[in-house]
C-alpha cells in the first residue's frame, strides 16, 4: 500500500511525463479544479488539476480542508505560478472526510494560541510543520555531530534518586496510592514501601551520570528529555524539555567552548541547507510579526540574516568579570534603566544583562566565562582568586540573541580535595555522591562538559517567540494535555 | 588540552614514524616496561614502551591499573604480537593515581552482578566498553535509517494524563509534599491542586500521539524513554527503557512488517561494520558463557553466525492462526511439555510458546500477524470475522531467538466507527482521548506502526542474557541507584 510518491520528491526531481499516485491532506480545493495536497514531506503542496466535468459532483463536494485522498494520474509541467509540476488526476480517492463545519483549521490565519489549544491538529499547518521538520533537521545534526566525533551517545537516568546538583525543583516519581502514603512509626513517607524503595524524582540533568561515562569512553554525550517543577509561565521555560549534555575527558574550558561553538555552527548549517524553504517560510512568518510590533522592537536581521551570521562569525568571549566592567559603565546602567542596577563584582547577571550584551552591545552570541564561585554549582573547576581575592570558577554560559542562555557548561572539579572542600561549604551530602566521587578517587582528569536548551535552540533557529510552539506537546503548569 | 590522538585512529591507521600524544587509562603495566593503555575509543588497548631505567621510579610505582595518563612519544612499529603499532614513552604525565588496594575494577574477570554493584565503573571494563559503543552505533542507526526514509523525529510527552492505553501500570508524577496532600472536601486527593492541574504519569508509551504527527506529517518516529511499574525482577524488564515508536500514514499492516523487518537487518548491519572488534569479544565472552550450560541448553550458532543470519534469511511470516495448529501439534504440546498447553484458539501466547516458534520450529525470527482481537489493544484495526466467526486484529509481534517480543505494532483502526464500537466494548473513556478521536473525524487514512524495545535489541546484538546490563543506569524494583 505504501506504494506512493511523496510530494517532496516530485517536486524537487521536477519530472513530468509519468503516472504517479499521491497520497495527503486537501489543503485547499479552488474553482472546483484545484486541489492544493500537502503529505508533510514539505511545506510546499501540490497542485492536482480535477477534470471536473468528468468527475462525480459528490465527489468533488468531498475535497475539503482536511480530507485524506489519493489521487493517481500523469505529472505534466505547471502552467500556474509558483511551482514546475502538477498532477492532472484520472483517479481521485476519499481515504477520509473532514468536515468543514466542523474541521477547527480553516484556510486562514490562526493564532499561535489557538493552534496551541489544538496542538493535535496544528503539525496540518504551514508554521508548524516547518517548525518540526526543521527541529527533526536539527535533533538529527546534533547525532551526526557528535558521531563524526567519535562521541559515545548514553542514555542517563530519566528516574533517578539523586537530587544533590540542586539545578531546580524536582517532580516526584511515585508508584504509591497517592490516597493511601505508607507511613512509618514516626509518621514519616515510608519511602521504602515505594517502587524503588526510596525517594525518587524525574533528572533535572544527566551530567553527573554522564561524568561517569566519559571517565571510561573519553566522549559522551546524552540528548533525553529533563525536568522542572517551576511555576514559571513565561515564553522560555518548560516542565519537560530535551537537552543535550555532552561530557569530554580531557577537555579544558577553552576546549569546551570551541566544542560547543563547532556545534551550534554545525546544525544551524545543516538546517539552512536542508530546510531552506521551511526557513525562508518561518522567516516571512516572523517578519509579517514583527510588522506589528513597534519600530524600535523590530529585529535589525531577518531570520535568515540572524542565522547566516551566526555562521560567519566568531562568538565573542569574554570573562564575567569583563562583562561586569561593560555592563557597569554602560549608559544603560549609568541612566538606571536595568531594573537590577550593577554596582559590584559578584552580582548575578540578569536576563536583561545577557540581552545588553548580546543584543546592544556585541549584537552576536556571546561565550561568557569565568563567573564567581557564589553564583555557580560545586562541580565547577575552581580558579585561584586573582589579585583582590575574588574566587571564579571555570564556569561558561554561551547567551544568544533574543533567547538569553542556550548553553551553560564548565570545565569540572577533577580534584578531590577540592571538590569535597567545595561540597562541603555549599552543604551538598557526599555520602549521597559517593559514586561520584570515586571518579576523582581513581584516575581523575581534567574534564569538561555543557548543557545545550534543545528547544532553545530550536527556538532561535525558527524565530518562534514562544517555547510552547516549538516542542509538540508542551508541558507547563497547569497544562500537560494530549 | 584536547590536542591528543585517540587509540582507535592510531591503531587504525598503523601509520609509525611520528610523535603523538595518548591519554586515557591504565588497563595494566606490566614488567615494569610495558603499559596497556584504553581511551574508551576501542576495545583495543594501546601498548606504551616505557624506558624504565630513565624512568624516576616513584612515577613506575604510580602506574597503577585504573590511572589516568598522558604520553607523549614516537609512533613505531610493535615487535610484539596482536598490535602493528605502539608508543615509545618519551614523557609520562600522571593525571589522576588509582590506589590499587581500593581500586574496585582489577585486571582479572569479576562477575557481571558485581559490575551492576559498581555501575559506574563498569564503563571501564571491556566487556561493557564494547557493549555501550554497540549500543550507541545501534541508536545511531535507527536515527539514520528513518532519516534516509524522510521521517521526522517527534518527541511525544514524557509526563502525560493519558493512560488510557492500558499497556501497564504506571508511575505518578507530582510535585504535592507526599506528607501533606492536598484533599478536597470529599476527602480525595485534590489533584487540581498539584502542578499540572489533573493527575499525571509517567509515559508507557508515544504511540498515540505519535499518531497525531503521522496524520500530518505522514511519516514519523519516536525514540525516548517509557516507563512500567511493574514489579517485574527478571532479566528481561526494567522500569524504564527506551523505545522507537514509528507511525506511517498510508501503510497497512504489510508495509509495517516490512519496515520494521528493514530496520532490523539495517541496524544490525550498521553493528556488524562499525563494531566488529566489539562484537568478536562479545562473542568470546558469550561463549565461554555457554561453555558453563549444560550441552543441550547452549545456542547453535554464535552470536556473530546469529547476528548475520538474521541478515541472510527472510524473516518467517504467518498469522496467530497459523502458529496455534504449529504449537498445538508440537510433541511439545502434546506431550505436555508447555507450562501452559495449547487447547483452542483465542489462547494469549505466553513466552515458552514464542521461543518454541523461533527457537525450535523455525529456527529465525518470526513475524506473527492476526491475533484475536480479545488479547489486544482497542486501537487496533479489526479484520472481517473468519469463516468461524472469529475476530482477529491487523496486529503483528516481530519474536527474536532468545529475546522472544522486540517489536510489537500494527495496522491502527482508522475507522472513527469501528473505534468507537472497540472503546465502549472495552471500557475506554472516549472523552478522555477526544483528541485522538479527531485524527479518525478529519481526513483519517489507513496508518500503522509499531514499537522496537531498545534494550531487547541491545542485548540481541552483544548476546548479554540481562536487560539490566544494556543499559547504563538500570532502573528496577527496589533500586535507582546513581
Amino acid at each position: 500500500m505504501s506504494q506512493r510518491t511523496k510530494i517532496k520528491a516530485l517536486l524537487q526531481s521536477g519530472q513530468t511525463g509519468f503516472e504517479t499516485t499521491v497520497k495527503g491532506w486537501v489543503r485547499t480545493f479552488r474553482n472546483n479544479q484545484f486541489i492544493a495536497l500537502n503529505d508533510g514531506s514539505t511545506n510546499n503542496n501540490l497542485q492536482i488539476v480535477v477534470d471536473f466535468e468528468n468527475t462525480d459532483p459528490a465527489l468533488l463536494k468531498r475535497l475539503t480542508t482536511g480530507a485524506a485522498i489519493s489521487v493517481t494520474g500523469q505529472v505534466v509541467a505547471s502552467l500556474g505560478k509558483g511551482q514546475k509540476v502538477e498532477v492532472k488526476a484520472a483517479s481521485i480517492e476519499i481515504l477520509g472526510d473532514s468536515d468543514p463545519e466542523k474541521f477547527p483549521l480553516q484556510p486562514k490565519k490562526h493564532s499561535l494560541e489557538f493552534l496551541r489549544e489544538i496542538a493535535h491538529l496544528r503539525f496540518r499547518t504551514n508554521t508548524f510543520g516547518a517548525v518540526f521538520r526543521v527541529r527533526n533537521t536539527l535533533a538529527f545534526a546534533v547525532h551526526q555531530f557528535f558521531q563524526e566525533r567519535g562521541f559515545v551517545y548514553l542514555n542517563t537516568p530519566i528516574i533517578t534518586a539523586s537530587d544533590a546538583e540542586g539545578a531546580g525543583e524536582t517532580f516526584h516519581v511515585t508508584n504509591f496510592d497517592l490516597n493511601n502514603i505508607p507511613k512509618t512509626a514516626e509518621g514519616e513517607v515510608d519511602y521504602k514501601e515505594d517502587f524503588f524503595g526510596k525517594a525518587t524524582n524525574l533528572t533535572v540533568s544527566g551530567q553527573l551520570e554522564g561524568e561517569l561515562g566519559a571517565m571510561a569512553l573519553s566522549d559522551i554525550y546524552t540528548f533525553g528529555p529533563t525536568f522542572r517543577a517551576e511555576n514559571s509561565n513565561t515564553t522560555r521555560h518548560l516542565a519537560e524539555f530535551w537537552m543535550i549534555e555532552p561530557e569530554m575527558a580531557f577537555y579544558d574550558l577553552e576546549d569546551n567552548a570551541n566544542l560547543a561553538e563547532e556545534l551550534l555552527k554545525y546544525v544551524i548549517k545543516e538546517a539552512l541547507e536542508k530546510n531552506a524553504e521551511d526557513l525562508e517560510f518561518l522567516a516571512q512568518r516572523l517578519a509579517e510579526e514583527e510588522k506589528q510590533k513597534p519600530q524600535q522592537e523590530r529585529s535589525e536581521m531577518t531570520l535568515l540574516e540572524k542565522l547566516k551570521f551566526c555562521l560567519d562569525n566568531d562568538f565573542e568571549r569574554l570573562t564575567y568579570t569583563e562583562a561586569i566592567d561593560i555592563l557597569k559603565n554602560s549608559s544603560q546602567n549609568k541612566k538606571k534603566k536595568f531594573n537590577y542596577l550593577i554596582e559590584s563584582w559578584g552580582a548575578d547577571l540578569q536576563s536583561e544583562h545577557e540581552r545588553y550584551l548580546v543584543e546592544k552591545h556585541f549584537k552576536k552570541p556571546v561565550i561568557l566565562t569565568d563567573y564567581p564561585a557564589e553564583i555557580k554549582a560545586f562541580y565547577m573547576r575552581q580558579n585561584e582568586p586573582d589579585a583582590e581575592g575574588r574566587k571564579t570558577v571555570r564556569a561558561m554560559d554561551i547567551l544568544f540573541p533574543g533567547i538569553g542562555e542556550m548553553v551553560g557548561g564548565s570545565q569540572r572539579e577533577e580534584r578531590l580535595d577540592k571538590l569535597e572542600q567545595r561540597m562541603d561549604e555549599m552543604g551538598i551530602p557526599k555520602e549521597e555522591l559517593d559514586w561520584y566521587l570515586d571518579t576523582r578517587r581513581f584516575g581523575t582528569c581534567p574534564h569538561a562538559g555543557f548543557g545545550l536548551g534543545f528547544e532553545r535552540l530550536v527556538q532561535f533557529v525558527t524565530g518562534m517567540g514562544n517555547i510552547r510552539d516549538v516542542i509538540p506537546f508542551p508541558r507547563f503548569p497547569k497544562n500537560a494535555e494530549f
